[in-house]
């Protein structure tokens, strides 16, 4: 596969595996920042019709075909088992030095099941772009989610040096604000606590006995954000909380002890103590904000 | 104090005691609803003149004087102590009819003692409005934080009815979307749950051991938005908090129990469970923002 920082976007034909909110957002993305060719493939023919009256994908299959051929990419946008699936059913169509990526939320061992599925020629470069919003499906697509984002590459020893610079270069010209490598280890464990324990938290606390009707007027901003991610995505987040289990539980064990820290600061009026616990707190944010250019 | 819909705003002079993020907001509001004089009270001399500069305020002072006696409408946006202690000192400046409002997160007591320190003639409405943002101070003040909010009044035995018509006019002068009425009791319950819990959590989640420098290029927006309110003001939120103490225990304790109900389900991998989990959370999300019309 070719790839050269000017032309690459404008010549080469893209797919994309998965159609939902992701995936979407990628297809418009691509298409604003000038992608040539870009193909879906998605079981849900209406939002393939859709995206095609938007002018966002040129051309859509509701499952694999020929058509995969002509992908010098493909951005898988699905769950890691029906990722698996489909490049085990479908390898066959694939170009021979075809590229594949995908935006699995969790790693642990899917890059080499997927190796072992490919041939020589073809790679597969693992990615997480740090970009998301609430809902799903592509009518909750939008390229924006991308700006400022981080983009996480987890690459493999196989992954040819070229393949990561086209990857670098697609992230940042989607709008991404920085992009970094780590091994699958690393990325699972922060994860569990950047990721999946702010959406455990999210959905706990409308879970709580204490959400009732009455109480719908007394929500502000500090209750609207604190929940935005608990309107979820049921089955894909139930597969990625139990995929990467041991580090979640480890994560909410951490959170716990500090919430019980703040507990017994309260329980004991300890008044500069809890000053203290919630000074921390602001600085810590703000340094997040600062170093990482974001929101 | 005189009060017709119309006139009102244009006419009368409205008092601000405390120019920071809440007041200067409230200075920034009414002046884009064209209120005809806004006078503001603060110890910090470089905010008045700041807002002086910017057009916001009329006149400020960094104490008590005189220019009190010129308000028909004083908007305490300083915690409750200040308010007592203010209102202690300054009774004798206000004019005889005067109309105070607060804008107090908890309402405890605070009335009573207030009231205990008027004339019969002049009047204390307690209100919150639900509206804020991160940081502090008025340079983060916005007109903005009351747009679609909700603006909760408390009202006394001896409240007048056209105060609580004044007020309920200028909240929904100022874009808030719904203005509801409740018991001091009924406040401070419900708040601990909708307001005290989320910036707990939020800066217990930032306080959590796994924070470090190397987590922050996999944050995204789940984290950003979970942890928005961890840039606390802390003094003030500690006294939010211990004021709050029976009720925000009570709703940590619901909160926890909430938690580790998600929590067994992960240990056993209940996979049917938890999908159940997350789909009540999403459906109570999207009919809380879809209830009350907001974010």
């Amino acid at each position: 596969m070719e790839d050269s920082d000017s032309g690459f976007f404008a010549t080469q034909t893209i797919g994309i595996i998965g159609l939902g909110l992701i995936g979407g957002s990628y297809a418009k993305g691509l298409r604003r920042i000038g992608a040539g060719r870009i193909i879906a493939i998605d079981t849900d023919a209406a939002a393939l019709r859709q995206a095609k009256a938007d002018g966002v994908i040129d051309e859509g299959y509701t499952a694999g075909c020929r058509a995969l051929g002509m992908a010098d990419m493909l951005i898988f946008c699905t769950d890691t088992h029906a990722m698996i699936q489909f490049v085990r059913d479908n390898t066959l169509f694939f170009k021979s030095d075809v590229l594949l990526t995908d935006v699995a939320g969790i790693k642990g061992d899917t890059a080499r099941i997927i190796r072992s599925l490919l041939t020589d020629t073809m790679d597969f470069v693992p990615c997480h772009p740090m970009a998301g919003r609430e809902g799903r499906g592509y009518g909750m697509a939008a390229a924006e989610i991308f700006y400022g984002a981080n983009y996480i590459i987890v690459p493999c020893r196989e992954n040819k040096k070229q393949h990561i610079h086209t990857i670098t270069s697609m992230a940042r010209k989607l709008g991404c604000a920085h992009v970094v490598s780590v091994t699958p280890e690393e990325h699972d464990r922060f994860i569990a606590y950047t990721s999946s324990l702010p959406h455990v938290l999210a959905t706990a606390l409308v879970n709580s006995e204490a959400m009732n009707p009455a109480v719908k007027f007394f929500v502000a901003g500090s209750f609207r954000d604190g929940t935005r991610v608990a309107d979820i995505n049921a089955p894909l987040w139930t597969q990625l909380f139990l995929a990467n289990k041991e580090n979640l539980l480890y994560e909410i064990d951490r959170f716990t002890t500090s919430l019980q820290e703040f507990t017994s600061l309260l329980e004991t009026e300890d008044r500069p103590g809890m000053t203290h616990f919630l000074q921390q707190a602001a600085k810590r944010r703000r340094e997040l904000v600062h170093e990482t250019n974001s929101r």
